[in-house]
């Protein structure tokens, strides 16, 4: 039995502290909780905690009092590895599509969700400290090593304005004559190093203006995904598949 | 404005009959009242008819007495066009996260969902009449012109003895030295002529005797979705979207 199967069962906890290891971390209140509550943990549990920044760690938990909790950090099982630089560019939705985008965007390894105002989104607002919490739970589910970032709601138009013009755009087009996804992909071959994004549209797709704003832009790229066409959430997930897929298969 | 745009918004039905032009298409009472109440359309409103055997059509809806209605068949908008001879063959989920699984492999365009008990499956039914008119709802609102087909509920072992053997299966395999799918898609090039298939295990994987099996089987292909650990139906549908993906990206 490997390392890997050993651990693979044993819950992760996502902190902020830096890990070391010998180290006490002090688990949060809501996270003392999840662990002794809902997963019904004892004390002197294996738990994992990983951040970013310092990989991820075996560790022994310590309930302390009545809701608090800490964890004594032992030895390391990852070291920390950046993950490719994604970012979704995508309308909020009503609440079960959107929750499903946020959790599944997690889990294909977009490192930044931007959420924008178009001419067709009906939702305008977003619930950014349940954002950041589906974030980490996902990425405590899925074994990433960092968490998904948020950028505030904003206009889609304010974030074209102020895009950095080295990170690629790729903009999910239907009913258009866009290039596949994958044939963009090879014909300028995508790296984890290099900084990428893709925008999706909202239900019903974007306006004639936003159309054409999109394609006049230097850094966009117009990419179809498929024949059919996709819910807005389906079309976030299925551009991260394809991206993350075609990082992947190429060994870069 | 193309045709393509003016149809675009127009509300599409899937009828079993055989379509042609200046035909009247006696529609079923749920679809009569889907059109009416929910959709809320007047007599006398376009819609367009499809299914996989004679394409789309416009049509001019036509209610009778207070619970029918009929379709008058005009234009051809599209010709019958196969899709991809794709399965999805994945275990029954939590309710949600099922329904989600089926409504985006719907999109996501798998020809027919192989619905499997594994070791590890938890839930051990299906509702088929729910999977029929989601998958014909899903047919409908992304474009596709025919409609998911389900298998009927089997253990995996019985499904994987009577396989026709010219039908790639690729096996979603996490934790393992599994090559990334688009590698192995590049390697031995799938074709929308090949009958394929996509195989996701349940949450928390296949069993160790699941895995011996599958990766002694000629036809089966071990693959690998990434480098996390994808829930059951994102797994489903980051696979179909990476398959799908090729196989347009590739103009075959």
């Amino acid at each position: 039995m490997t390392a890997d199967d050993l651990y693979s069962r044993t819950p992760r906890v996502y902190v902020e502290t830096a890990l070391a290891q010998s180290a006490v971390i002090s688990l949060a209140e809501g996270q003392a909780h999840h662990l002794r509550q809902v997963l019904r943990l004892a004390d002197a549990a294996h738990v994992r905690v990983f951040n970013a920044g310092d990989g991820e760690y075996a560790g022994q938990l310590r309930f302390e009092g009545k809701r608090g909790a800490a964890v004594l950090i032992n030895t390391q099982l990852r070291l920390p590895q950046p993950g490719a630089d994604i970012w979704l560019v995508a309308t909020p939705l009503k609440k079960d599509a959107f929750d499903m985008m946020v959790e599944k965007a997690s889990e294909l390894g977009a490192a930044r969700f931007v959420p924008v105002i178009t001419d067709h989104t009906v939702v305008h607002r977003v619930n950014s400290e349940r954002l950041i919490a589906q974030a980490v739970d996902a990425a405590e589910q899925c074994e990433r090593l960092d968490v998904m970032q948020f950028s505030d709601l904003a206009p889609l138009a304010t974030v074209l304005k102020s895009w950095p013009t080295d990170r690629r755009l790729f903009v999910a087009l239907e009913r258009s004559a866009a290039p596949p996804f994958l044939q963009v992909l090879h014909a300028r071959p995508a790296t984890p190093a290099t900084p990428l994004a893709v925008l999706v549209g909202p239900e019903g797709g974007f306006s004639a203006a936003e159309r054409a704003q999109l394609l006049s832009l230097p850094f966009a790229e117009p990419v179809s995904l498929g024949p059919t066409i996709l819910r807005a959430e389906t079309a976030g997930l299925a551009a991260l598949a394809v991206l993350g897929g075609f990082l992947q298969g190429h060994g870069v």
